[in-house]
């Protein structure tokens, strides 16, 4: 069976570096994501010193996750809505406008954690997403992302 | 002159081990977080791989930044409205409830990026902050952190 594709895997070569999220960027955490019938879902296990109180998940990575994760979820949104296919048509490549993180208790380190991410509005300037992490079956957070398509020439600054 | 001590200096050795912030982890980025007048201040230069886009800082990083400073800037509030002293009294140790950030413009990479934190309400139970982060002069985020007393017994987890 083939490997089973992420929406990051569509992105464009140019832009696949992300830290959180890029399949390019051999330090970062490769987050992928997979539509799942209406929502998208993405797995992952922070590493053992990605810790804020020893025994629990920093709160940077939570707000990693839940970014990266619904800025994919809306590039595969305004996809869909566009009538595109993902095997033919490139990806678009959508920014953060504005995230937000709501804590709800202490995510535990050592299990998988997973986001669960759902289009609220589908926009041609903007997607809107919203998303909760869940450790053990527990949620332990939820977010709201804005997304937007990535400015015009942003791809085009050569790296530092 | 001896070293300036930074407020996450001044966290107690068991919860200094945020991947974020703790002088205790030896993989985290060891954001340190300075009074200065009414304001807290962190620099910090992101690692060439913190990309988004090539060229400009991963928002996760941004939204990490933001967090822990303004976690930090939060436990230094409450002490200094408890009266205590930095040098002799332990410094609490807050965690997020909430964060809230608004990308402005995208971050470049490969220069230092300030985080100039704001004390917007100080309470027994939580502590809001407001935060905007700069790269070369010009704001390229704002947030906001609501943050809040570490819940008791959350330090006596063991590490995974």
């Amino acid at each position: 069976m083939a490997e089973r594709r992420a929406i990051q895997d569509d992105y464009p070569e140019d832009v696949a570096h992300c830290y959180g999220c890029g399949c390019l960027n051999e330090h970062g955490l490769h987050i992928r994501s997979f539509q799942e019938g209406d929502e998208t879902v993405a797995v992952l296990t922070p590493r053992p010193y990605h810790i804020a109180i020893p025994g629990y998940v920093y709160g940077g990575l939570i707000a990693s996750l839940i970014d990266c994760h619904c800025v994919g979820a809306a590039a595969a949104a305004r996809h869909r809505a566009d009538g595109l296919d993902p095997a033919v048509d490139p990806m678009p490549r959508f920014v953060t406008a504005s995230l937000q993180v709501d804590f709800r208790k202490p995510t535990p380190l050592g299990v998988p954690l997973e986001v669960r991410a759902r289009i609220e509005e589908v926009g041609r300037r903007k997607v809107a997403v919203a998303a909760t992490l869940s450790a053990e079956g527990e949620v332990c957070a939820t977010g709201r992302v804005v997304a937007v398509p990535m400015p015009e020439g942003m791809g085009s600054r050569p790296s530092s």
